[in-house]
């Protein structure tokens, strides 16, 4: 399996046509992408494709931000931003603010990114996209059409653990795999039932992409994952989002 | 970057010198490892290696055992090794037992692991290593010594996650390259302090392995991930763990 990341991106902004991007920034690799070939896409170039930066001066936050704020240490019109994306708040502590966005996804601060929005951009938030899995579905059919086969698409975002330090990408969108993998009713190599039923391919594909793609200022915002199969009809990364009936842990 | 599988690997017992073991399937993969590269194995050859497979016939389990048993209708032996290997228990439901491990990793059933123990292992279950990162830095040292430069390790086992369907693999032992990666007072391209500032490098690099491993049944239980590079110093496993004070979520 190969991780090649496309480093031909410059900055992105609102309106800009994502697919023409990737396929310049594929060119200009030298990438002809096949079949069987994933597209992982940060969150951030999706998001400012698709004017999701929001300024934050026009934000007037009410009665329930200014109290979590107070509680979080952030800014009042960020958090404001926050409670509108998300629908429910899990953990509000000083610096740490976890919610439900509004797509399932738990995640610190809804997935709002105040840095690197760019150097004009001093009071820019960039929300999430508006269905990163209907984002991932767009690209994936242009991107199809272009090279005349199916191309996967994941977006990617890194989320928090709970239970351990550091952040891992992982797929907050995804079209043409998997994204969850299940294999319940599968035996083992000794014939048992196998007791790991479902694989987060999503996320395992956003994740192993995060190490060409770096975090923070590093700018390559797009990778291509090459090498991985499946044979498992297409799931979107709305598959990955655990049913709030069955949160051990709200 | 590319993730090479381990294929050439058979069946693992207690006392097997793991070292040899890998020595031999990167030969016969044709694979000559150079600094940078990292190889990651599985929890459960390492396990098998230190002869860490319990029969379960010889555990008898404790009330508390027999009552969490009950709650989530498992076996009561097993249960019972799970409480020895664990310091708390954070859930349990119906077929779900949340535990913080005593290296402090939380996860499901401490890491013991009933499938894929071998055909006549039928009540065998399987703990993890004492000490993974104390694997990972032995095997490490034999492989460096072997090719005459450093070789990392990272030792993966596959988690759950309280959010998201599916497992993921993750870090449990590493040696050799930052577990944790921190990033702490780095400017973005912007200038401005990156929000995010630890990465869970070993984490993502036992999952980007995981892709080629696979779960289960497919018997791929080692891959060498090369391409990654990095600078900082070292750091194992154990600093991916979350004190126990900033546990959110307990």
């Amino acid at each position: 399996m190969q991780i090649l990341p496309l480093t031909q991106i410059g900055e992105v902004g609102p309106g800009d046509d994502l697919a023409a991007l990737m396929i310049a920034a594929l060119d200009a690799e030298g990438i002809v992408p096949a079949a069987g070939d994933v597209l992982v896409v940060t969150q951030k170039i999706v998001s400012k494709a698709e004017g999701r930066a929001v300024d934050l001066a026009t934000i007037l936050p009410g009665a329930r931000a200014i109290e979590l704020a107070a509680i979080t240490r952030k800014h009042p019109p960020l958090i404001e931003l926050v409670l509108r994306e998300s629908t429910d708040v899990l953990r509000a502590v000083p610096h740490v603010l976890i919610t439900r966005h509004r797509t399932g996804h738990v995640m610190a601060n809804a997935g709002i990114d105040r840095s690197n929005i760019g150097p004009d951009g001093a009071d820019l938030a960039l929300l999430l996209p508006e269905d990163a899995d209907v984002s991932a579905e767009a690209l994936g059919a242009r991107l199809s059409d272009h090279y005349g086969c199916p191309i996967a698409i994941v977006v990617s975002d890194s989320f928090g653990r709970p239970w351990r330090y550091g952040v891992v990408n992982v797929a907050i969108g995804a079209s043409g795999l998997p994204a969850l993998l299940d294999r319940r009713g599968l035996p083992d190599r000794d014939g048992r039932p196998l007791e790991v039923t479902q694989i987060a391919v999503g996320d395992m594909i956003a994740t192993a992409a995060g190490l060409v793609m770096g975090e923070g200022g590093e700018g390559i915002p797009a990778a291509v994952v090459r090498g991985y199969s499946w044979s498992a009809p297409a799931r979107p990364a709305a598959a990955l989002v655990r049913a709030l009936a069955e949160d051990l842990f709200r």
